[in-house]
């Protein structure tokens, strides 16, 4: 790291975080110009919340970037990295959230908790909204959710590439690309990588909205869905989500288009480059089994209750359980009215997300099957205390480094998933209400389950008490940044020395 | 061991377990002597089902030993140690359960599910009933429900200090005793230890029923409660569980008899043998301040809210609190009826438990210290990969292999109990009836919360469907045996080679 050091109102190690943060900034504001032109072409005042969105938030950026003084010519510390990844992601939180509240839209308008919980639920592709009534909602609104989600989308995909595996959080230093050990110096070659999934990504979106809009979505529907499904992120413009169409065409594309969004982005990176090999990966393998099994077993229930007819069966269950388990949080019929004992399932699908290196929160499918590699080579050293086992992950050894890492965020997970639910239930709101949106938070998914934030078109985060959504936005920011990058923040050893 | 090999029914290795059984069933069968000394004596019928239930006991606990054909003069194997845990838990139970299905008494004469229920609950220390009207029921089957709690108390603690260490399972091999080293040969010399602490438990119940007894508790209800309280197990005599006796010295003397249960009964031995330096063990004095925490911030809002006055908030916060967390599940007020903040407090309760070492169930407070240690050392090798961190834990350094099978025991913990709580709701029981009921099974408390379940005096398990009252006994079990010498018999390889 080169600094330039001047006068300077923030010490040292700030200084290229802030640069990075800049520059972020200066794109988001590049991005806020999309919706302001769509409000200013249909007429909507809207675009002028947007122009000066865009400009605080161009003239905030670069005066970070110059007020950095210095230039980015080496890579970041452990530490820096640890600060840059919750910074950089609350700082665009914060800012796309300025042009919601500065809008004429009076639910975001008028209340500083709508508009950063709006902006925070978008970016970290949650989906939870607290508008009631999208479908009156201005053009420039509902365009402006979907592009935060779109940009949280491929955010996550960078952050989990580059940042996360090179500090070694919640196991995914398996996911390191090959050349970089763990050195204090963190983010290698992975400009090309980021390059080629960018492209990738927006490649999907373009072809999921051209899928939409030829089976009958209007274009600015199409588009605001497409950005919305490969994020597996779930803003619908509608207050009965994706149920508001009633051509089946458009609900298998949109589960195409979720599971698209739940693969490891890096494996369409190895496919491309004509790595076949890399489909030995068994994450995506045991995942499709996984969703195929459940989709089996509930569209067989909802069969033999009555509920529906086969093929009705087979594409409700199908959408609401890739909705749930890819935690995009789209629905097409309100799963949380089957009774108790579809509320189990999908209670425990919100628990699982889809695989890691892809737009998906929650658990991921990898940690699950490192615990149950670690669980047989526990039970197997029980029953044999000399014996030596050797614990594998796709033939490949799994360091001891690796599962313990996967074991305490299994334990972090959960920890924060109990002390968010009673932290709810602490606001007087109900068991099901906080269990439910508490994992719905942290694993980015959307909507809860029960009357109050459940998946039915009545169902609203907006009538929540602002304190409520406050402890959400914390932990849908804590689950997207995989615990770790948040948390290590309050430990006071981070601040030492 | 040395086995006086015949022609026999049984693979060899099963041998010195069925003999262990067969005398754990002779014991029990002179316990069920007691009821029917004292159903005879009031002249109820029902000292037929005791006199005959200990008959069978008896004639089936000799059988096993004659039939096991061998003589215990070694140790157990690693395997051995394994299936003896599950089997002789199992057997006692079922066979506890034979006069509550032979007894007179139509809620469990008629029912053979609610017969072993009451009886798996009792032993296993839980205390969940579906008993409704427990003022009418029989004396002889209020007497065999708490013998089998007091039975179950002493038993655990038997079990966590000769078996489980040697095992190695849960991180409980840092209560190994001094002398013994992991080998293949479980069990040293624990006779005195077992002696000890068996004279210290009987002391301790004889206590508490002398002070209930002058308290002004009938010389029954003296007793009974007694032998559930010491045992942390709450089985009551009447339907509003401790809440029918007014006096409060009787609700101190229960607070202060269900701590003592709590406590490491290793710590009374050491301190009999004039070890004061034991003191500093900090498991104690933690679990003691946490108390102490949450019971003045219940008694604080308890008065805010204007629900009690200060001294009987005090009591009724430090009753029902130190019920929950001792895994006691005693009840003096309908604490679930208290809204939405009480119930999320109770709730996160039920997850801690009290002392290893002890009556209690649960995930119990040494557990979480070894967590706090682990994640502060995961922390710091996150922040400094290249530091060297020693992991202490009461000034002695933890090994890697405690650590690892303490994070093992929560994620399994925590997976345990979300399978059982989806498993309930499969059977159409509600959300918070469920995930009450699953956790109370599995840390042995007994009360769940709601209107099912809950502490209340209507609240009762009576009412389950009978699948779900099984998947509960397996629940107590599961957690009473800490998990892994349950589930590692559903491992294929224990049944190899």
């Amino acid at each position: 790291m080169n600094l330039a050091v001047g006068k300077s109102w923030s010490p040292p190690y700030m200084r290229p975080i802030l640069y990075l943060v800049g520059g972020m900034l200066v794109a988001l504001s590049v991005a806020m110009v999309v919706p302001a032109a769509v409000d200013a072409v249909v007429g909507n005042p809207d675009w002028k919340a947007f122009a000066l969105g865009s400009a605080i938030t161009f003239v905030s950026g670069v005066a970070l970037v110059r007020g950095a003084r210095c230039r980015l010519s080496g890579g970041l510390t452990i530490r820096q990295a640890f600060l840059l990844t919750p910074m950089s992601w609350m700082s665009v939180a914060v800012f796309g959230a300025i042009p919601l509240y500065l809008s004429d839209y009076a639910q975001l308008r008028d209340s500083l908790t709508n508009a950063v919980f709006e902006s925070v639920s978008g970016l970290t592709t949650t989906g939870a909204t607290v508008i009631i009534g999208l479908e009156a909602a201005p053009p420039g609104v509902l365009l402006w959710r979907a592009i935060l989600q779109w940009i949280g989308g491929i955010g996550i995909i960078a952050t989990v590439i580059a940042i996360l595996p090179a500090l070694g959080v919640g196991g995914m230093q398996l996911f390191r690309t090959e050349s970089s050990d763990r050195s204090e110096k963190v983010m290698p070659r992975v400009r090309e990588i980021a390059t080629a999934i960018t492209l990738i990504y927006t490649g999907f979106t373009v072809v999921c909205g051209g899928a939409y809009w030829l089976a009958g979505m209007s274009p600015f529907d199409a588009l605001a869905h497409a950005l919305t499904t490969i994020s597996t992120a779930g803003f619908s413009t509608y207050d009965a989500s994706l149920g508001h169409f009633t051509n089946p065409a458009i609900h298998w594309i949109a589960i195409a288009g979720m599971i698209a969004g739940a693969m490891p982005f890096v494996l369409y990176v190895r496919l491309l480059h004509g790595q076949r090999d890399s489909l030995r990966d068994s994450q995506p393998r045991v995942f499709l089994v996984f969703l195929a099994v459940v989709i089996g077993v509930m569209a067989l229930w909802l069969v033999v209750t009555g509920r529906y007819g086969a093929a009705d069966a087979v594409r409700h269950a199908a959408f609401n359980v890739v909705a749930v388990t890819t935690t995009t949080g789209f629905a097409i019929s309100d799963y949380g009215a089957w009774g108790n004992v579809a509320v189990g399932v999908f209670f425990a699908l919100m628990f699982t997300g889809g695989c890691t290196g892809s737009t998906t929160g929650g658990i991921k499918v990898y940690r699950y099957q490192v615990m149950a590699v670690m669980l047989r080579g526990h039970f197997l050293r029980l029953l044999f205390p000399r014996g030596v086992f050797l614990r594998t992950y796709g033939g490949r050894l799994l360091p001891d480094d690796v599962i313990g890492s996967v074991v305490v965020f299994f334990s972090l997970y959960f920890m924060c998933y109990g002390a968010l639910t009673v932290a709810l239930m602490g606001l007087d709101l109900d068991f099901l209400t906080s269990a439910s949106a508490a994992v719905s938070a942290l694993s980015n998914i959307g909507p809860g389950l029960g009357p109050i934030v459940g998946p039915g078109p009545a169902s609203n985060f907006g009538t929540l008490p602002d304190a409520a959504k406050w402890m959400l936005c914390f932990g849908m920011l804590l689950g997207r940044l995989e615990l770790f990058t948040v948390l290590i923040l309050f430990f006071p050893q981070f601040w030492k020395g």
